[in-house]
């Protein structure tokens, strides 16, 4: 027997089986649930376990903003026109390089459906949109832009419709319960009403496999090593390798330093799994990385390489902008802002910025920010006469967002800000759900969602659609694994 | 028995070994060659096998550089100071990010016995430091600056020395045998004086397992399906995967589009088996762009981005330009020269480059580039009046590069030029040569050398770090493999 802590177990070492049931769904975030609620449906006697002491993982700690389109009843009721044409066209091109196509469709096809679903679980949706730059719109809005659709270069190139559904919370208060959880709170209560069964605290280790068949787990819970055997098939649902700094080092390293949005359980051990029965993995380098400034001041703003220079509009998606930022840039960047700006972030509800420098001088702010003497001055004269005419030559940011910047001039400096992070490599799986292997075929009795697998966001990502993609091909997976 | 192309046959499955030896090394590029040299040496019986119908891979294919330091004796005859410690210092800031330090350490303290191993292997290197850019340097020198030492930012952190070994190759004439050539010639000579055995045109497909040990091949040979056992180990040294489109596509998108430098054989066939075996995987995004343009142009002209501005120095490695333009500017890159240096091109025995635009008008040369209005003119103005000085503030081009550009101006427009790619990405190795499964344990019976493991170039490349680390590491791998 191997004696390696990944390696899968052969079922005929296997002396006891603690619980036998006909699919085990490794996680109980948000593709889990979805997973466990869709194989309960199919009629599959289903256990999940996760390794926290109870459910949600990363989904129940976030915004609770699912990529939604096509046309919903929430995009009807804000009057918005959207199709499932555009819905694909616009995240093939915000989700590559290297998108894949054939989830993509299927995702937008499904997405009336899926959202018709969502309600049926009892997921509250509201209609009235946000359009001011955030990363969660406040209590009361339904619908906002999450991926850039409403600015250059998406905006040019496909009709722009929000699509970032957002589960309504009453009561949300900063530091409490977010909407993700009200998310979770629902998918858990729906699958506990389909019959499911949970065991919390207890951590999937290794697969158990017959022959080349998947058929089981084996687990740790309170101490005690376990076998829990699946009939018909296991889901790996737990989440990313954001947690482990080994994973990281050698799939993606500018990810280390940062900090990441999610639980200590997204340590990849459910991609190692995989990968140790001879699953395949896809754009392990790919990963979220949310820019450590409020989107409010970005947007307004001028963001500056460690050159002096601006690298992209803006009043894209701040999520797009952390990606250049991060992979491009190596997150050396500053922000340059003016007090007018401060003022209009504190009129509308936002805090003002704390500058790092602050100088009336251009050429003083060079010397403090090391860049090379005209170049700031440079960028904020063509920024400015720009401006003045409501235009971005360079980078084509929103009229709506220019105006002449003017001393005392701000600085942020943020060189050494660390930024959220969270990886969207991982198995490559079937739009089924199926987890392949090298070759392209079905590892059988093994399946994955969610950020377990590669999916939607395959490198771009858009706000919604880890929550979008995880519990639509959770629900995908459920039904594959439940199928005999 | 599994029915997928790559998963492993169990032994039991085997019926008839069509040969048996100690150790088998598939492929015969400069990793392989150099395995089953040591291998040999050690006492075991070699059996290396390739698909092609010969010897050399992309090893012969290759400009025969080989990165090698610490005080050889050709920089010594070249009057350079080296040392095992600044070697270590350069690649660990030049190959990341994501340096395998714990290779580098080896490597940079093996490096004077490394020489001397190539040498006694017969391969001829001569003194004769080369200093102009260049790809390849002209017959008769034997080292050159390959990684950008000498240059911006590495030359203000690290004494720098050139490591560019070049095997001399007498007659060399465009178009025809490479100095690569000549290395895997005496590589090739050596092993079979040594007593490997060799097997060209067969195309090893599976590995063949014994439980959890690797015990031999499936392989196709002249049509004929057959199976060779390994007593000892196998060793995989195929090459990388430029040539598998699917595989570009789900690990590194942005390679696809351009063009191998390598054979048909780097289909990934060898990574591919390891992980069908457990073996892990990294850094499968990274990969070597060579920039492409003459490094003599490069050096001297202005590099600008889709806005007209520039974004590195030009006088750093074209490697190293060519993954920032690849990776960063997603290949939409501008040259801006003028007619003295297509003069001193034509006089340093180079030729002149022929623009896409020519104009004395940098307005006009904005429309035609779809630049905004001013940019470029701003671009040149600052360069210019810097160069005046002998001084790049932005980027820190030697001054030995900096002169003022004058109109007429041309620019080459190399928005859809292909680069020349070689992937980096591959199976997870301990020094030793041992394939690592997901836990970093070794699995039983395999090793690997090569551009079909993560090696030396992690991510950054500097051109004889793919023979350097093939040769280095293909011989641990050896030596490895033929232990009992």
């Amino acid at each position: 027997m191997n004696t390696t802590r990944t390696a899968p177990v052969p079922a005929s070492q296997v002396r006891d089986w603690a619980a036998e049931t006909d699919v085990i769904v490794v996680g109980f975030g948000c593709a889990g649930a979805s997973a466990s609620i869709e194989a309960a449906r199919a009629g599959a006697e289903v256990l999940v376990v996760d390794a926290a002491g109870g459910w949600g993982g990363a989904s129940a700690m976030s915004g609770g903003e699912i990529y939604l389109g096509g046309g919903t009843p929430v995009q009807k009721a804000c009057g918005i026109q959207d199709t499932p044409e555009a819905m694909y066209d616009f995240l093939k091109l915000a989700t590559g390089p290297g998108p894949h196509e054939d989830k993509l469709a299927l995702y937008c096809e499904g997405s009336l459906e899926h959202f018709d679903w969502l309600v049926g679980c009892g997921v509250p949706f509201k209609s009235g949109l946000w359009t001011e730059p955030c990363w969660e719109a406040p209590t009361g809005y339904g619908l906002m832009y999450t991926g850039g659709e409403n600015a250059h270069p998406f905006a040019d190139l496909v009709p722009p419709a929000p699509r970032g559904h957002i589960v309504h919370m009453e009561d949300k208060r900063p530091g409490e319960r977010s909407a993700g959880w009200m998310l979770m709170s629902h998918l858990v209560s729906t699958a506990e009403r389909s019959g499911v069964m949970v065991r919390y605290g207890t951590r999937t280790e290794r697969l158990v496999v017959d022959g080349d068949r998947v058929v089981g787990v084996g687990a740790v819970t309170f101490g005690e090593r376990v076998f829990l055997r699946a009939r018909r098939g296991v889901v790996l649902a737990a989440g990313g390798f954001g947690a482990n700094p080994v994973m990281l080092a050698q799939h993606s390293p500018r990810l280390l330093g940062n900090w990441l949005v999610g639980t200590d359980h997204d340590d990849g051990g459910a991609i190692r799994m995989g990968q140790a029965v001879g699953a395949a993995v896809r754009h392990m380098e790919a990963a979220q990385a949310a820019f450590p400034a409020d989107p409010a001041l970005l947007f307004r703003s001028l963001l500056l390489d460690v050159h002096g220079r601006r690298f992209i509009n803006e009043d894209t998606y701040p999520g797009r902008v952390g990606q250049a930022a991060l992979f491009q840039q190596n997150r050396k960047v500053f922000i340059l802002y003016d007090e007018a700006i401060n003022e209009e972030l504190q009129r509308t509800g936002g805090r003002a910025a704390d500058p790092t420098w602050v100088s009336d001088d251009l050429a003083e702010l060079e010397r403090r920010m090391r860049i090379a003497p005209g170049v700031l001055a440079g960028t904020v004269e063509m920024y400015n006469a720009n401006a003045e005419k409501g235009e971005d030559p360079l980078f084509h940011k929103s009229a709506r967002w220019l105006r002449p910047i003017t001393p005392p001039y701000g600085v942020l400096d943020l060189r050494d800000a660390a930024f959220g992070i969270f990886t969207l490599g991982g198995l490559h799986t079937s739009p089924q759900g199926e987890a392949l292997d090298i070759d392209g075929a079905p590892v059988p009795g093994l399946f994955a969602a969610g950020r377990t697998t590669s999916g939607i966001p395959s490198w771009g990502y858009c706000s919604g659609t880890s929550l979008g993609d995880g519990t639509f091909f959770g629900r995908c997976a459920g039904r594959s694994a439940a199928a005999r």
